[in-house]
């Protein structure tokens, strides 16, 4: 399996110390060491570093723990490889335009008969279920809205129907991010939290590190973090139901399916 | 305007070396402070490092230029903004998937009337005149090769007469893989050398470093490097002609046009 990370903020915020505690879990404290990625949207842009090696000890995964990048949205992946080798090809988070944006999704899970998931304008290039999934999800969306939705809203519920329809054929837990909204699926493991003032401290779990983001933010911040499974051991996540979905812009949670 | 910086080898190569005098190009050594962008491949896969900060004092940069990441097909670029706000989404190297393969662009010059310039399955994100003439491009082969082409050299033929076109409204040099092909495009501008044994020494112009490739490389190694303008100062590269076009595989040009 693998394990997922995601963020919303109303402020381009950087997600070190959140990476720090994942980071771990490729390949230290956790089994995902197939590879890792993470996307981080600066407006429309997007910038996604990835790498096949165990995220605990890559440079790559150093820098982005270490160097403070700023984003509004941000979706991350510890691989744990199932289906499809270990490559670059084949880890997440996976990209693609659709409408003139960058849809980015990462994937916790795997699929039965996924290769009998139809696609049509997006084709995998690596071979996981995942990517073939993202393949379907997408092709399904410019199927249905060949000129773009006219109500986002209405569009991620039907994003959400094909969630539920990919859960009957295993686990699917599912981050996607078009750089304004990031819509988060549970099929079985999913937690968030909502930081907010007054901010707090916070101890991450993995290793042995704590920040105060008393000063770290501005009274106005509103930052979404969500991972597989809480990443620090002193506050209170919310664990998602099974088959629920939920819809973040700018920190808040503004949908919940 | 800005540079440009490709390379292909028959072996996955780092490319440290003409990545640090390229990037003092970006706001030291040379004025394209407006953001930079390096895209990897390794197999079918692609990874791309992107900033709009300068690339001389870009903290992801340094990484870049210090650590080694082994790649058989690398397109890079350093940008001075014309067309298009500095923006994360108006960063080169420009990707975008079809047939299942990851195209990768990054463009120097500018073109007038772009604005005309049709597209349909691909639309740009950002609003610059590259990213435009690259949704374009990747439209007509999608239009062209609905299934894909059954022949590539044709296709690259096909992509030359689309640069000859583009040419006509300004300055159009390029640079476009998949992974396994490197297709170069001369409007005004690019220079390439193929390094292959005896390997020797190279001394970059732009900043103090000097390498003996002989020590990093083994006798079969074949690597060819692209660039704008030449990036060493005791080694002779190759000043392609005005509308010429040169296909590279595995470090060697298979096809000039």
């Amino acid at each position: 399996m693998c394990e997922l990370l995601g963020m919303s903020a109303n402020v381009p915020t950087d997600i070190c110390f959140s990476f720090k505690g994942l980071k771990e879990r490729g390949g230290n404290t956790g089994p995902h060491k197939d590879g890792w990625g993470i996307a981080f949207y600066q407006g429309k842009g997007v910038t996604t570093f990835k790498d096949a090696q165990p995220s605990h000890c890559s440079k790559v995964a150093d820098l982005v723990s270490d160097y403070p990048i700023k984003s509004n949205s941000v979706v991350a992946h510890v691989r744990q490889a199932n289906r499809g080798r270990v490559a670059l090809e084949n880890t997440h988070p996976f990209t693609r335009e659709l409408w003139g944006r960058y849809w980015t999704y990462a994937h916790n899970g795997q699929l039965r008969d996924y290769r009998n998931l139809p696609y049509s304008r997006f084709v995998p290039v690596g071979t996981t279920d995942s990517e073939q999934a993202f393949c379907y999800i997408l092709s399904e969306l410019a199927l249905k809205y060949p000129d773009g939705p006219r109500s986002r809203p209405a569009m991620f519920k039907f994003i959400k129907k094909l969630c539920d329809g990919l859960r009957q054929q295993g686990v699917f837990n599912l981050l996607l991010s078009d750089g304004d909204y990031l819509f988060c699926y549970c099929s079985t493991r999913l937690h968030y939290i909502t930081r907010r003032a007054p901010f707090g401290q916070a101890r991450l779990s993995d290793v042995d590190v704590d920040i105060d983001f008393a000063k770290e933010t501005t009274p106005n911040d509103v930052v979404t973090v969500i991972a597989t499974l809480p990443l620090t051991n002193n506050e209170t996540w919310q664990a998602m139901g099974i088959g629920e979905a939920r819809l973040f812009k700018a920190g808040q949670c503004i949908s919940q399916f």
